[in-house]
């Protein structure tokens, strides 16, 4: 049975706990960050979940946080989900290399809390995705394998790669539209894996659903490129440190492929052919603004990651959509 | 008369000091990180600047480092340069957004150093570009106006955005491509902003040599997007921290604008037509590796920025080009 964590607030105090069921025992020492936690910190929490002792508090009467604390490096996979693909008039065939991307971590909040809507933003979309939290410090070119997962990744989030698709689609680069403050939803739970946990990642059912309606329902069995092979190539690319996310894609079910055409693929190689660049993103943003899947103000995200047999269960996201200046927090 | 500070390595210490032509007044105090250095660093830096004493050293005695050091959030602006659009087949007039996107912190390395080609890169570029360091923390929205500059910027410093074009190409987003180990050469020297430098920031002379031929001569004047409207729609966006570089944009003259067609945007619309993505970015990059400009092994890269009347001059950047595994740190 493996250990579930969270991060939250009591009173004035940012404190960490283990899981058990709906009660938290409250774990000693006090951990500013997610780096400095994973050493003392999960070590304290594997002890308790084995012989719990001392305080508890009840989940409901605290205010749960982010496990993932900023900054730190988010890094992002692009299509990673062949169903995701298809369903934004991608050609999964066409597509061999892990493609990466960045969110500012500025963007991670909790998972339980809202999601400012920018005034800016009209195509406001959500993205369930397995977050990695890197466990040890890479840095050079690294071979990971499945079976030694657990020996650079700490632990498992639940994370929502919270999109502005109007931006996204105009500017091509995709920095700006998934890195704006309360983007990053993350928690509530860390799962901190072990060596036999290790072939559990690839079957954990991924759930999201906006206002009780179910949007995302897939399994991480359906990666294209597994965590062992993505934490290889960014190895060999750039420096990742503990406490570092990295977020795995999303697979279908975003607002973005909302009745999207079948042939969306022609449809956009023919226009590219009588309009600027630019006609056509405004004609997609036109089009796309009358999509009601997008997210409105008052939109509650519910997003669960867990293994079939519910062992592994990083907690219920649950994420209120406000717009901006209307934030609770 | 301004301030340039150096990052140096003298023995197998790290010390920081003020550039008096070629010889470098050592600071007291050590800094680990340039946000550690920006505080009574900085405050030491200009004393010393307006009296110096103490130690000096000879600037070809030491190992000059990158001033800006990491773990640190790097933002690069795309496409900020008119003419570098127009070279790359982009329509200056339809973009009317100021274009975002990261490379890793990981990839800064000195201005006097190598910049490590690896072995699956076949098209090495270089962007020559204006580093603001972030002076102050930005944690919510805030207008920055040109006339305050130097309360948002604490400094400047020449960076180069090595690219790998190959897989920029064919991956579409720029993260993967920008962030490999040495892809960002930075300094040699940071020019310490005060109040009556902020109008000169727009102009200033951007020089880039392969090989001692001249490949980019421009202009700050020539950004699209200067520095404060960068740093307020930034800070819509996202946290930034004392330390933080911005890189602004390259102008025309890379690699990958050498010898390219003027008709370079309806070649690309009829073809997106006849041919899939994937062949189109196959097709581009065997034409392209054949581009003699691309950065070969040995290649030598200098660098200069520097105002007119040389009052600003943040040094000469200088990199050699080698293999993976050749590197000679």
């Amino acid at each position: 049975m493996g250990v579930h964590v969270a991060r939250f607030k009591t009173g004035s105090e940012i404190r960490w706990g283990v899981v058990q069921r709906d009660r938290l025992v409250v774990i000693p020492g006090q951990y500013a960050t997610l780096a400095g936690f994973l050493g003392e910190g999960a070590a304290h929490a594997r002890r308790l979940a084995a012989a719990p002792e001392g305080e508890t508090l009840a989940v409901r009467d605290v205010e749960l946080l982010s496990p993932v604390t900023a900054p730190c490096n988010v890094v992002c996979q692009g299509q990673n989900y062949r169903s995701h693909m298809l369903e934004v008039g991608q050609d999964p065939e066409a597509k061999n290399f892990n493609q990466f991307f960045r969110k500012a971590s500025s963007s991670l909040t909790s998972g339980h809390g809202d999601i400012v809507k920018p005034e800016r933003v009209r195509m406001l979309d959500y993205e369930i995705e397995l977050g990695l939290v890197i466990g040890r410090p890479l840095s050079g070119p690294c071979r990971v394998e499945r079976e030694r997962l657990h020996e650079f990744v700490a632990g498992l989030v639940i994370c929502n790669d919270v999109s502005a698709r109007d931006i996204q689609l105009a500017e091509g680069q995709w920095y700006k539209s998934k890195s704006f403050r309360t983007f990053c939803p993350a928690g509530p739970y860390l799962y901190l894996l072990d060596a036999e946990d290790n072939a559990r990642v690839m079957n954990l059912k991924l759930h999201l659903s906006v206002n009780d309606q179910t949007r995302q329902d897939s399994n991480t069995s359906e990666m294209v490129y597994p965590p062992e092979e993505t934490l290889s190539e960014l190895s060999e690319v750039m420096d990742l440190f503990p406490g570092d996310l990295v977020m795995t894609g999303t697979p279908r079910g975003v607002a973005a492929g909302h009745n999207a055409p079948k042939n969306a693929k022609w449809i956009k190689k023919f226009l590219t052919v009588v309009m600027s660049e630019k006609e056509l993103t405004q004609l997609v943003v036109k089009m796309q603004t009358r999509n009601p899947a997008y997210l409105k103000e008052g939109d509650v995200v519910r997003a669960t990651i867990s293994s079939p047999d519910g062992s592994i269960h990083l907690g219920t996201q649950e994420s209120r959509v406000v717009a901006a200046g209307r934030a609770s927090a």
